[in-house]
């Protein structure tokens, strides 16, 4: 941390400030500049004591130094953290793809888009059982009955499923049916869902939230490594802007950022981030040569009867010519595609 | 809604399109335009057929018609509502003070600011027991021993207390203690807490998400309505921007806006707007200027030494000043302050 | 300047550091931390060095200290800036206001609203005979006519008028007709502009950019005051964001950090800043709560029939509505409204 | 145009409606819903009688039907619209690549510069002789000495040349040099400006604004459009967001956007959008799979000696490494990098 004076500070305020440093445990290294006095905090430095130290007579401005997230930096973790779902790897070499509706609405709904996109090449089936809706007029998911679909799809089709759990007391129940666990945009802060998901033994997928720093999200990750849950998936789905022509802003440059600064898997989400169909492919491609480690999409039978979020859905014919498109550009990228799982059971 | 056909629609797809207006159990009226047909859906419209409509062919956009709110809206209910906790009205002619620590650190504390803010003119106590933090690794609250050290200060000073509550787990738990519960920005859309406020008989308080239009804060606020708790307070505390020289960026013109749209209450929070306290009695002086009901204000006997957020607390003698610069204010824009409450037990 | 060392950085990386900082003719303080080590830089750090610097092995940040902007700032230059037209003073102990129509239509339409603005306590008139539009196909001023127009309501009521130059080629031309030149948001970045209105001997007002944040703004006068234009007034006109119920968020914190960094006055523009009429007023108080030293008000004899921004016009009856609030709001602020100008010629 | 009435409406307000929309010589029909009654404005309906609709009493809001632009619009022109620099295409099947440093600074360091991205595959050299800077004591450009060196690295090399104007009254002598004129980010809105260059025969880029919308982007095109210059290209460098972790956010989604509404060419500037040299090959990779007709990349001999932006510039080994791995990308996204041009002269 570091102390900048006010290029009128006097001496006694200067003094002031290092004595308060020391009486707080810490080094104080003083440097005289040509307008400004800058005194180094040396030591385990909380942040309550930046706001301490920027009340003192004489403060200009106080900087933090270095990054307030530890467990999800590179720098603790150089290498990177790869999640294993069976013989799936999240984070390796291969690049993943989650596809499936937006909500479960019908076995037969749900059946059918797991048997198509699994035919197409997707790797794990995603579907909302508990939907967080802008609206309390809005359809908000078929709960309990929704998990025991996800699980029979599992079941038939072999692929492990993703489903995004909401309230703290919910998670025993999902994370007994679901092989990931994600943490929707609108819950990236909510700190007991994260302390609750933090303690399972199981993947989590921790969504970007609609306007939160990339250092905000990781340190809505540190929840969870805090609690011990390594086994972490980051999702860049859009961040809110002033553009109204998408429903969010995809922040590409957060994929490049993340593999620079942590150690975890991102995989992307372009049909949150777009909010219309034909948006999906090009920045699903985007994104994998931008080096994201996989793909959250979202496909239904039906879009234009769908329950929820149809208008960003693609059919099974466009997700069939998504995947088409998207190994290429994976091969460009260095990467591959995984392999579909084979059925669990027989 | 409307459905706006593209300048190269051909006939058959504008029939198709009233075609599946008329099977959802609406009806479609067609306007010839010079470039455009448009189609008017009349009767109770769901979303889901916004979306659906988006994706049939010769569609260029579904405009939606009207607030997706209505227990929030002022043409549903259009006398102010004013909310009542003991002798004290929120949304009336008053404007009513909250002020107190951003968190309670100790009883000594805790008491010392409440009856200093009381002496200056405030009427309500603000403390938080369960805190969200953005880092693990900051200090999160006292929790229960908090709530009992804010009705420790209750009973001496007579001031009714507002407190945040987190977990929808902990909603009963801390309303037993709180006259008046906050739900926090962060949680503005943690639908599953909505829903337990919204079914207590105690006044909430629901603070704008940092990101949050103002229509999806009446959403969120027709959550609680809609679970049939009337006394609800909203409280604008900042949106975020690329300003960097405040934290968040207040956005005064929410509170008219609020109060032409909907009649419910509304306070502001300059501290947390700002997390500078040299800014908070301008932004006090200017909310109150705008039209709030009442405002939330941080203070703390040392600010240097708070636990949380001490660069946006205002000193005890910050706060009198404060207080003597708003009642004039006040009286210019029609309103007066509140008094401040007796002493409940004598 | 500071230079932050990663915490893997070896020695001679520092050493690297520190000696690039002393070939640039500054000088090196190096500050061993518990994880970082920091390098003071000392000496006056030209922007181009932060680059230089960020890109050095071992570098992991390099933060920039002080403020890039000098005869802008409060400690260059403490006292007030006070800029004088005729008898009045902006940036005094008087809130001035300035009203008038977005354009200048016709002579009937400006002299008339000329007139009942003044009635209505008004000081400076406003006009545009050069109006930057977003559409090539909507209405670009008058030009010269609207200026001439100008100028014979100036001859007539006595009031000092204001209007806005677009082009570096018009400067000396609307300075032969204006008493304030204005340069609007959409050009706070036109570097060339900014250079030609710096070498008038006239009062300058400069709009905040859409997007552009305080410390930007204040660069921008820069440009203005180094060519030794000293009379300078900003406005604050609102800041692009995500709310899409106004057209932009008035930053109204933007007003003391203004006050508290520069010594330049300020004043706010509530009709461009909502784009909504009945908006105008709430946050003209305000502004004026907040401590603006002055308003800008467009007023229309018929807003209906604007030809530009007429849904963010006043009435005469609503603007004369606004000048009766504002009074006692002035006063509860400490200030007092301007007399209106007496008539220049008998 | 759609005018939308209160719930509360009266039918004499709805008639008054109608009867002004007939006033100003446009067709109204009426189309009573459950809650609204809507009226739909048919005919050429100016952006001024949506402001004066706005204000006729009864009316909740006026939506404006499609686009506001005509020339840049795809419905107006189908087809791609393909820029011809000699013997080089922006806009067909090939991708261009423009590089070179962001300032030119000496003869030798843009001929050095020139040879080496040639030599890795550029297409058209960049570099500033008139640079829009943030702060009045940055380097400005070389002015016409560094016109003079961009002609002779063309001579030499062959590339044709893109620079910046950013002055009316400079495009001419701008346009006597340069190949593409630049208009940059700041000056989108400089509407002088656009008038200027669509008066000349010469290709000119156009980049977004900082904070702007596609729409107001492709009404700045159609400024250019409207005075008769079609060859225009569009840039995408990036919008400002709240997130600080890269200097702009790169808003991918942009370019399918465009690509749907507009037949112009659109190339992405990942140097601007991140303004980190690390970033910028996975953001060019990016655009390019999104769909990109090409990409401006700023390299410099030396990045730490940059006189502007050095902390975005590749080096040359960095640029060619970036060559080598968009050519897979760009194959698998259909297309090729075009053929760096051959010598003009020999």
């Amino acid at each position: 941390m570091i102390v900048v004076m006010k290029a009128s500070s006097s001496q006694d305020e200067i003094n002031g400030v290092a004595r308060r440093i020391k009486e707080s445990g810490l080094k104080a290294h003083i440097s005289q500049g040509v307008e400004h006095t800058i005194i180094g905090v040396v030591g385990q430095a909380l942040a309550e004591i930046q706001d301490m130290l920027q009340l003192l007579p004489g403060v200009e401005d106080v900087i933090p130094i270095g990054k307030p997230y530890k467990l999800a930096s590179r720098e603790f973790h150089p290498q990177n953290t790869v999640v294993k779902i069976n013989d799936l790897s999240i984070g390796g070499d291969k690049i993943v793809v989650i596809a499936g509706p937006c909500a479960v609405e019908t076995e037969e709904q749900l059946l059918a888009t797991a048997r198509e996109v699994k035919a197409s090449g997707a790797n794990i089936l995603r579907g909302g059982a508990f939907k967080p809706r802008t609206s309390p007029y809005q359809f908000r998911g078929l709960g309990i009955k929704g998990l025991e679909m996800l699980a029979k799809a599992r079941e038939e089709t072999g692929m492990p499923v993703i489903t995004e759990v909401m309230a703290p007391s919910d998670v025993e129940l999902v994370s007994s049916y679901a092989d990931i666990l994600q943490v929707g945009a609108r819950n990236m802060q909510n700190f007991i869902l994260l302390d609750e998901v933090g303690k399972l033994k199981k993947p989590v997928m921790l969504k970007r939230g609609l306007s939160s720093t990339i250092q905000e999200w990781l340190l809505a990750a540190e929840y969870i490594l805090a609690q011990g849950n390594e086994q972490l998936i980051l999702c860049e789905r859009g961040i809110r802007t002033f553009e109204p022509s998408t429903r969010n802003t995809m922040d590409i440059s957060a994929i490049p950022v993340i593999k620079r600064v942590s150690h975890l898997p991102i995989i992307a989400d372009p049909s949150h981030a777009t909010g219309k169909w034909y948006l999906v492919t090009p920045l699903a491609l985007a994104a994998t040569a931008a080096g994201a480690d996989g793909l959250m999409i979202e496909v239904h039978p039906n879009p234009d009867l769908a329950l929820a979020d149809g208008a960003q859905s693609l059919t099974f014919d466009n997700f069939q010519e998504l995947m088409s498109q998207l190994a290429p550009v994976a091969q460009a990228a260095g990467r591959k595609l995984a392999i579909p799982s084979a059925k669990v059971k027989p």
